[in-house]
């Protein structure tokens, strides 16, 4: 059969992990294809940088939405990023002209997404993304093929190696966040400016094409409930790892009866699950479906080399002639993306608070949760590791004590409300903490 | 497009699982797959068994192979079991005849599944055998494609539920290997004769599949070490949870310069790493190739709802129109599976010996080792938690003292030598425990 000829759009680290792995195994992969696969054309900002390998073999556009229509390539792999300009034109460039794409671009599909899978299908071909969400996992191909039986109930997961590596180093270092987050730029494990991540918007990105694939729903980055972790102390923390959870940046997307919850938020997770030990700049995903139960998947969510690994992936089956449903059914099949609203949420929730060590103050909280029928599974007072009682020190004393409360299941809107209550009681110095805990 | 038309031979669990999970997600499958999927023909044992649905919609054949042979079929899925007989003559009538096959008989690919392999070659249709495999988790789908562009290294993990049930009961409940098979047993984890099991050649079956698929090599069942559970004590469970292990019978297989190691046997795992969490009837397996990094997959490694999601993943694989090469690659370039020796085999050891208390027993133990070279990480006196020291005891006194030794990383021919030099020595009062740790 006829070589596979690709056009690479964008040779920052992960195009040259890709020019690096074709040109390591790329014997092996033609084994495995039955088809010889040859990058032929390149496109980047740069023609002269020195990337340690050489151009010379390569058709070179400066354009590269001229390379997405050359006729001499069969594939356009697009790793140039950003979700308009350059990326989206060449992308749209390629799969109106009959070229397969392959991209690790999350913004543009979290934004894009379906309007790309339905020009993909009107030209017949495939739009594959195995690299844009959490880096070497086969989530995409899990969700779209291995559990196209099921119906998803459930799916969440760590799919931002930055949070999870600052979560990680902050428990293991005992460093608060601002310190740790300094030390990440500087290994170069976060950006100068890590808005993008820190605050949850690549983990929504990802959740957002996930929750299409999953649920059979169209992409909607608009309804996902966002939280980063820049609010998470190290007082959190070791509160914590005492009652026995780890924190995590999580992103789930959960079937309700009145829609979707798509949420990221910094969650609690048992310290003895599988899920707390995925520490660093791992990632893992979790699917919880009808017939296939939970299958969680662990791996590494970055890097040239693993992302690289799932852009190969993606050209395996486009060399096998396989092409797939975009988001695993058509995309005029996929239906609307209700949202479940975030304050009719149910679980258990983390309450850290700061208290005015003062006669009445601990009752006025419990009434203020008994009040919103919100029963609790325990409350300690942090700095003794205790349990609260009523304190009987003289009036006038104003020294806060930190108290740490679990709450059983209960709606979001009550633990809101309560807190609100709360805080507008006085008793606490500062705005409640509260945590969510994810039942695993 | 036309309806995909099943034949489906065996009926027990997981067959019916099947014909459960299209009757419930029929509809949503058919959207996935842009074509309906239906049982038209069915073969059984006995066709009058109550199953809880009407086979009348079915056409039924006594025997499967004139099934498998039916032209009205265009899938056969072979849910028989054993690897000769009916089985084997039905899955080979069906490839011959033109069909494509999905089967969940891992004793069947162990012991033909490159021959197999050729005749579905031959007659251009899919042999699928994700459901053969830890259930529901998509390891087959991940080696075949996610990492096709990947030179394979390592590939590990607990492949059978029933020996991970009684492992993670053993620790949990402090009861012997013998009482918790029995409870096994009476609660319908383990069967009536568990040596398939506990022995280990379920999982050697489940581990020459994925080698073969991992490492491009030609199915090799006899090239396998093995060693199942049964000589696990609580005394080893409970000085592994000491030291910081837990207790998993593992299957490997490992890329060495004189070939591939393949082994199954009881390990030491790190207490705090993911695939120690994998507990009760879980399965998970664990992939390390050079550009994807470790990819770890965990689910339910058994059932009927599991296991059916895996058939119809198979079937959704051929819906769409998708036939993949069957271990990975074209059967005729697989090459040798050619056997690294065991006694070639490196790693750290644990050792438990029953030392008889006499001056001299644990210099004569230590020169032993260190004769063969073996260096100690810990040594450790059992029964009182402290550093093992030569005693001062009045000769003659002969109450054996456990002794649990962890060594360095050694050959395990060194480490045989120097246990079969010990016992010899006759300073032991029984067979020294050796078990293998595991690094991950």
């Amino acid at each position: 059969m006829k070589t596979v000829k690709i056009g690479l759009a964008g040779l920052g680290t992960v195009g040259s992990g890709v020019i690096n792995l074709l040109a390591k195994n790329g014997a092996l992969l033609q084994e495995r294809c039955g088809r010889t696969i040859a990058v032929t054309a390149v496109s980047a900002r740069d023609r002269s940088k020195d990337r340690g390998y050489s151009l010379a073999d390569y058709e070179w556009f400066d354009n590269p939405v001229e390379l997405a229509r050359s006729e001499a390539i069969d594939v356009f792999i697009e790793l140039i990023g950003g979700d308009e300009g350059p990326a989206r034109e060449a992308v749209e460039a390629a799969l109106s002209s009959g070229k397969h794409v392959i991209t690790a671009n999350k913004a543009l599909l979290a934004k894009h997404g379906v309007a790309l899978a339905r020009l993909a299908e009107a030209n017949g071909v495939a739009l594959n993304f195995e690299a844009a969400i959490a880096g070497a996992i086969p989530i995409v191909k899990t969700l779209r093929e291995s559990v196209a039986g099921n119906r998803v109930e459930r799916l969440f997961g760590i799919l931002n190696g930055t949070c999870n590596y600052i979560l990680t180093r902050m428990k293991d270092d005992g460093q608060p966040f601002d310190a740790v987050l300094a030390d990440a730029q500087r290994a170069g494990y976060a950006e100068v400016d890590p808005t993008f991540d820190v605050d949850g918007h690549d983990t929504a990105h990802k959740l957002a094409i996930l929750t299409s694939l999953a649920f059979g729903v169209e992409v909607s980055f608009e309804n996902i409930y966002l939280e980063g972790i820049r609010t998470i102390s190290l007082e959190d923390i070791e509160a914590a790892d005492e009652l026995g959870y780890k924190i995590k940046l999580l992103g789930v997307a959960l079937l309700t009866e009145t829609g979707i919850e798509q949420r990221v938020h910094p969650a609690m997770v048992p310290s003895a699950s599988a899920i707390a030990q995925v520490d660093g700049v791992s990632n893992c995903v979790a699917v919880q479906a009808d017939y296939a139960g939970e299958i969680m998947l662990v791996g590494a969510g970055a890097g040239a080399e693993a992302t690289a690994s799932s852009v190969v992936s993606d050209l395996t089956d486009i060399a096998r002639g396989h092409v797939f449903p975009v988001f695993a059914k058509q995309a005029a099949a996929l239906i609307p993306n209700v949202r479940a609203r975030m304050r009719a949420h149910e679980g258990g929730y983390y309450v850290r608070l700061n208290v005015y060590d003062r006669p009445g103050a601990f009752a006025a909280i419990a009434q203020r949760m008994a009040a919103e029928k919100i029963s609790l599974q325990s409350i300690v007072q942090k700095r003794s590791g205790n349990p609260v009682h009523e304190t009987k020190k003289e009036q006038g004393e104003e020294r806060p004590a930190r108290v740490v409360i679990i709450t059983h299941e209960t709606a979001e809107a009550a633990i809101r409300r309560a807190l609100e209550a709360i805080e507008a009681d006085g008793h606490v110095d500062s705005k409640p903490q509260m945590i969510r805990i994810e039942p695993l």
